[in-house]
């Protein structure tokens, strides 16, 4: 290519990628933005896909739709395999390789399951669409199965639901399990009763919502228990197979153990040859460049960084933070200005727990309950890409809160896909 | 069981399954109905969800959700294997079986290849959710494909497409891909221009949708034309494989071919060893029931019936007729009253072509173009099964015509079943 203009490949369309490419659009750069999907995941949401109250579309936008007005950025759907940042060049799964003269890595987390990868096959976890739409299936197959299934104790283990890890993930799947056995699948099934599921949310530490303030972890419990879902913290789960799981010295019977506990970064961190933190993030310098490499930048869930004497949260608004920290980076790298550190700017923290309820915490206020789901409602369709999806969720929810139902309950994929009957 | 009422067993939940199962709410017999599938699907609006215009869960809806207060049916979901007529007792794929009174077969047909099997891997169909959502992701990665191809032979490959069939499926197909290359699409690639992507429709028979009048056949080609397919009718595809198909004398390279030509019968209508047509569909006696067993009737897709000296085609509208006679003729059998003969009550007739373009045809009725594309769209919406499905596909078609966008443009399965680049 004979363009002059330096070449900024960015890799992962999150939300570090894609607010770095956006941040420049005004810049003297050429942009080729890499993701393994074709979209932009509004992640916060992928729970309610999981538990059918949404469609995949609903959080989805095409990157190349968001980017179609950005004449200098072309997206490419592959897989990055290998990076070499002594040739400056990065390969692709078919081979293909590229040069770039700034890189951004964003290619994000994905679920560990501390040195128990095969506790993977019983216990799926939710970071992609692909993974919510396994686990909507597998919810939904496990109440048909029991509503098949005569003998009394098989049919108990369908109907009984364990969520470990009491963050936010955990703490809406939980939520949102318990309203639906206790009011959408209400009066559909002939043989059970799904008021009877048992819904156990299980954090080994001694709080849910750990990263809230005690009192309002203390009020997140409550509201989960008003909804009916068994909250265990201070017992960790030592063993996970296909008929259940252990906790502390009891064995239960579940035939679904959803794994929300534990995230490590993308492996790709590690072909930088640079020093990873325990989760496998990238330990990055105070302006999230690669110490000695001034042209590698890494953000979102895969750098791991300080700001205030504090490790910056794997939360979303962070992750916007510092893609368009890196772009300004770049910016000031091309005219000549100096690094600087990247400060996060922490605007509150809130998480839902299930129909109308939830917790707020913002500098000084805190709410929990109804308001503070309204607030968290408006937080996240506000948030959303894209015209179209706003209004398609604004009017789920409202149809929800109406109607008590789950408009997404539909089962796909290949029958020999869900969970077979032994 | 000692429940003393007739049972009834209907295999299917598409439109003759779910229109008997409601027509027979106040009957005294109780009622199951399976299906393999957890979901009403209205197929008429499947091609959209293919087109990436509407999500899954917006066609379909859950059959417990919509019998949920008829308190004499049960739903079962199980793939049912075997029939034995004599023992009056049906089989599941895991080995259980269930004894019947009355038996409603209608588990509907499948895309049929003419003998040519092989073709199924390089000709996907249309007939299920699955379907669709692979039709969708193989549509959505062949542009994905034809950007990152250097190669210009390899690229137009990519960029051709072919719709096998011009009955009124492959002239949705047709239409809507047309749009999406040359509207959809545009402005969101750097290497390729959509707007070169050919659409082709094929139909072996002198013209396209055959059912309807001549003269809307030919209004319906004209639209598709003027929408950019090219149309190729009284030429018969001979060979389908990875690399493109043979037409006439000429081999076309082309890595998306997609089949609407040839539907065949479930292959369960084979256990009840009667005389079937040559699509293997069960010949059935005049009242819909099966000759030799008064006690069994076929309906919808599966059952080849006259009325009035002319077969009944295989639409919605006629599923559900024949679904709410077989209905009536359970309820005579039980009164003692004797059987009448089906007779299929047709309102016309209705196809859509593209944006703002489709034909009907309502007795001496004929329209086309936008006023016949009203008449489609508000039928269809009518039609949909809950209120909340309604709302979002008008709500999605409404975004639709303003953007001319599509908003369900998300690849999602895992990777490896998205085509491969050789």
């Amino acid at each position: 290519m004979s363009d002059p203009r330096p070449h900024v490949v960015i890799v992962g369309g999150g939300f570090a990628g894609l607010w770095a490419a956006r941040a420049l659009a005004k810049a003297p750069v050429r942009i080729t933005l890499i993701d393994r999907r074709n979209h932009h995941l509004f992640q916060p949401l992928l729970y309610q896909v999981a538990t059918a109250g949404l469609s995949a579309p609903d959080i989805a936008a095409p990157l190349r739709h968001i980017l179609r007005r950005q004449a200098n950025v072309e997206v490419r759907l592959a897989e990055v395999t290998r990076i070499d940042p002594t040739l400056r060049r990065l390969w692709f799964s078919d081979a293909e390789s590229l040069d770039y003269d700034y890189l951004l890595l964003a290619s994000g987390a994905t679920h560990a399951y501390f040195g128990h990868d095969e506790w993977a096959a019983n216990a799926p976890g939710l970071k992609t669409l692909d993974d919510a739409l396994y686990l909507r299936r597998h919810l939904l197959v496990a109440f048909e199965r029991a509503e098949a299934e005569s003998d009394p104790a098989k049919r108990a283990a369908w109907l009984n639901f364990a969520i470990v890890g009491g963050g936010p993930t955990g703490v809406e799947l939980a939520g949102t399990l318990a309203e639906i056995a206790r009011h959408t699948l209400k009066n559909e099934f002939r043989n059970i009763d799904p008021t009877e599921a048992r819904v156990r949310l299980i954090e080994a530490g001694p709080r849910v919502l750990a990263s809230f303030p005690e009192d309002l972890s203390e009020r997140a419990r409550r509201q989960l228990q008003k909804l009916g879902v068994e909250v265990s913290t201070g017992v960790a789960v030592t063993a996970i197979n296909r008929a259940g799981y252990q906790l502390g010295d009891d064995f239960i019977p579940a035939r679904t153990v959803v794994w929300a506990a534990g995230v490590a970064a993308s492996p790709l961190a590690r072909s930088l040859d640079v020093p990873l933190d325990r989760a496998g993030r990238v330990i990055v310098q105070p302006d999230l460049s690669v110490p000695g490499h001034p042209e590698i930048f890494v953000g979102g869930d895969l750098a791991s960084v300080q700001s205030d004497g504090r490790p910056v949260p794997g939360v979303a608004p962070a992750a916007k933070q510092m893609g368009r920290h890196i772009a300004a980076m770049i910016r000031a790298r091309l005219a000549g200005r100096p690094a600087a550190p990247f400060r996060y700017k922490d605007y509150g923290n809130l998480a839902t727990i299930g129909r109308m309820a939830a917790v707020v915490h913002f500098g000084r206020l805190k709410l929990s309950g109804l308001l503070a789901w309204w607030f968290w409602l408006a937080a996240h369709v506000f948030f959303l890409i894209g015209f179209r999806n706003r209004v398609v969720v604004l009017l789920n929810w409202a149809w929800a809160y109406w109607s008590y139902q789950r408009g997404a309950r539909i089962i796909f994929g290949a029958p020999e896909e869900s969970p077979p009957d032994q």
